[in-house]
């Protein structure tokens, strides 16, 4: 199997990994706008080396683990360059402005549009973990437009790295992705924003924040240059998303201002229910 | 050494496990409104059996372990039935009430007020964990108010759980504490109030939902029946901290919805430097 990954960061990185331990045979390259990058992947083993548009065409494989604006940029041109069975996956937090762009491209039937449902707060070669793929969901979208064949070797992949697919259009996926992903990002952010605004003395942050505290801003170490471009593909839902947000927040502070403790403890009661949604969820703490 | 722990859940049950580890000969006793907590705690090893008030004034140590509204309503009674030289310790995630309610209290040198960072999503005596205080910081306010010998045994238990101690006024405190710890409860229940009224389909949450999601929620999973009265003491600052959490949110929605994606990124940019302030806080993943 030959394989060629397109942004060598966090999921291309831990894919190269599952790649080489399931079959050590492979040969894995990489491609990257990062010089650096490249050359740290293949430090660190998860590249044998850098990918020319000769190993494109002959690719079983081709990952595109880049941002979202980047993904719609670069995947018509990616898939000129492919062989004919080449089966190419995507990795991006939105899924209809990717489908879109390359609906009636002449390779349509060569890509795959997905989005495993994994990662950290981290970036880089250097965060690339293995087996961060198994137990993880992959949601995939327009399936019907994928070659049959192509499909087959791409469900086996996933198989191999121990994901559960779920099929979806690519609409419903950018609208709940925004509920479930996208806002406790900006609900983390401005968290974090709120409180290094306030404290400038950062001794009493550091000194009285918690694990709840830690828990809920964890996602305010994320990269911008990856969020920045999936709020703009995504701003409809987005949008959406934040004004309910916003409106639950300010009918907590209005029911807090006006002394209706019960009300609260309703609120807060009925959201409890979250305990039992979590449970199904396959974390992962890395 | 007698200790009595009032109120025998996660706060009151781990410290009763630690005691007890550090001292085996030590006799803990609890009491708690609900005679099936104490019943639970008996049987999990977490307590002797049930304190009756002659064993509050025998005692060489009483922890006052429940919410903070029930503190300051009985905090003046159970400091009227200690012994002259009872250690009586707190645990609220408010300070400038129960500070306030005992200041002329007769018994006041045998109170400290303190507000051990520590602790899980999680309620009741089953919660309770060997080792939650170690390493975690424990916020001491009025010391000048306590007996010198009674902070003297207050600050050689606090040594042997391996806590370390910062000494606050009480109004500091409770200002602070709205934004590290108060503020990150509203975000997270509102946060998956706004999920939950979206996704009447649990499924769609379940299988699209990934650890960052779990992260950032997690705190929603937190009692109501010890939030309410924490909200309602620290109302003020409660307010002040969600009015400026609010303004980032719009602020950040403005951003998006006029395509301003440069100041987005500058946002988040600057946000990130969470991670280096996160770097300090001694972390309970529990």
């Amino acid at each position: 199997m030959k394989a060629v990954i397109i942004g060598i960061g966090l999921i291309g990185g831990s894919l190269a990994r599952d790649i080489r331990r399931s079959d050590p045979e492979a040969t894995v390259l990489g491609m990257d706008i990062s010089d650096a990058h490249l050359e740290a992947a293949r430090e660190l083993g998860l590249i044998g080396g850098k990918a020319s548009d000769a190993d494109l065409a002959a690719a079983d494989l081709v990952v595109v683990s880049i941002p979202v604006d980047r993904i719609v940029e670069e995947l018509p041109s990616i898939l000129d360059r492919v062989g004919d069975e080449t089966l190419v996956i995507d990795a991006g937090s939105t899924k209809a402005p990717i489908c879109r762009e390359v609906a009636s491209h002449p390779k349509r039937r060569n890509f795959l549009a997905c989005h495993p449902i994994a990662g950290t707060e981290f970036t880089g070669p250097a965060a690339a973990v293995e087996g961060l793929f198994d137990g993880k969901v992959n949601i995939i979208c327009e399936v019907e437009e994928t070659a049959f064949a192509i499909q087959e070797r791409a469900l086996d992949l996933f198989r191999e790295l121990g994901m559960r697919i779920r099929y979806m259009n690519p609409e419903a996926h950018d609208r709940h992705i925004a509920y479930v992903s996208h806002l406790s990002h900006i609900s983390s952010f401005m968290l974090g924003k709120t409180v290094i605004e306030k404290e400038k003395n950062e001794r009493d942050i550091f000194d009285m924040a918690g694990s709840g505290f830690e828990s809920t801003v964890r996602l305010a170490k994320s990269s911008p240059a990856m969020w920045t471009p999936i709020f703009e593909q995504n701003k409809k839902n987005v949008l959406e998303t934040l004004d309910e947000y916003i409106a639950n927040l300010k009918e907590f502070r209005a029911l807090l201002d006006s002394d209706q403790y019960e009300a609260l403890y309703e609120a807060m009661e009925q959201t409890n229910r979250i305990r039992e949604i979590l449970k199904g969820i396959p974390l992962n703490k890395s």
